[in-house]
């Protein structure tokens, strides 16, 4: 469409300037000016002239899934503490039917993560899983990949792909002692990620 | 904006009808109706009349998400043999670093999937895992929920919600002696579906 083409090249460009690459008269250009406005394919800026608003669908996606906090699609995190022995930490693992688990200190501070892998790993060995602590076997503070409230949906299975990780503490910072400790308030997977998927392709 | 509004309410609509609404002769309606159409915002179908064509963001991205095939997005899966024994699987997925293992027969096709869960349920008991197959702990036909390459990754998304699964084998139907058997073409897990998620993010 030719004024849309026009806007597109030139932005931000007047409805004189407009007017004038069409040859034809600004009256002549009105209507058609505001109806794309009202459509919101144009931008009128007052005193500044028109920008093309209209989006292209992949950059409606990207924008809505970058929208999307993390405060709008955490779950709720299994927590242990780091004295559980790796025996009953799978225990625990089967009866939340969790894959990952989140390990605090005595203050309920953050300071370990445990996924299946790492209890699987540990369970093949030759060590008595129920007098072994789970502090032995997870990936210990300041290794762990985190997430904050207000990060998007889009940061977080970021963070998940690249570190290639399946869960992610959501976590608050919280001053102990004049110590700069985390607590755990949520939890992003790869299953929270799929169900959001599944959310945005419903009709 | 008011076209907009009557042909979204009464589509298919003529240009006479709508002019007829608006109390305008259709000769003050074309160039409107022509914008709207080029625009995208409406659409002509010849002798039927004027529908709405405008979509939301909602709608773009599920459209989106329900287009993508599972062909354009599956793995690789990895494979073994129903005769393993669970030490042997357990070693496989750490050293192919995936998380679900797909049991074939000898002639190939698919007969179960054994997944880190089944895995070390078995590894925390008492049987001697050198000794047990991993046909005693898989899921096995035709309990297994699977998908084709046809599908969408929508539709991949929502069986592993639905199933509480973390992975689905993607088949092919082939005959063997007369049976109607499955081949293995690739696996869709929650993995797959978190690093869509962020291609569609991507700026």
């Amino acid at each position: 469409m030719l004024i849309v083409d026009i806007v597109k090249k030139h932005e931000p460009i007047t409805s004189e300037e407009i007017a004038a690459k069409l040859n034809i008269t600004r009256a002549a250009l009105r209507p058609d000016l505001s109806i794309l406005t009202m459509a919101g394919i144009l931008e009128a800026r007052p005193r500044v002239g028109y920008f093309y608003a209209g989006k292209n669908p992949k950059g409606l996606i990207s924008e809505k899934i970058r929208s999307i906090k993390v405060s709008e699609i955490k779950a709720v995190p299994v927590v242990i503490r780091e004295e559980t022995s790796v025996y009953d930490a799978i225990v625990t693992l089967f009866l939340e039917d969790v894959g990952t688990l989140f390990v605090v200190q005595e203050d309920g501070s953050l300071c370990g993560v445990v996924s299946r892998k790492d209890l699987l790993k540990i369970a093949i060995g030759n060590a008595d899983i129920k007098q072994v602590p789970v502090s032995v076997v997870m990936t210990r503070m300041p290794n762990l990949v985190t997430v904050t409230l207000d990060e998007s949906a889009y940061d977080a299975a970021r963070k998940i792909v690249e570190h290639q990780v399946d869960a992610l503490p959501v976590i608050r910072p919280k001053e102990v002692d004049g110590k700069q400790k985390y607590e755990v308030v949520g939890k992003v997977t790869k299953t929270t990620i799929t169900k959001l998927f599944v959310e945005l392709g419903k009709d």
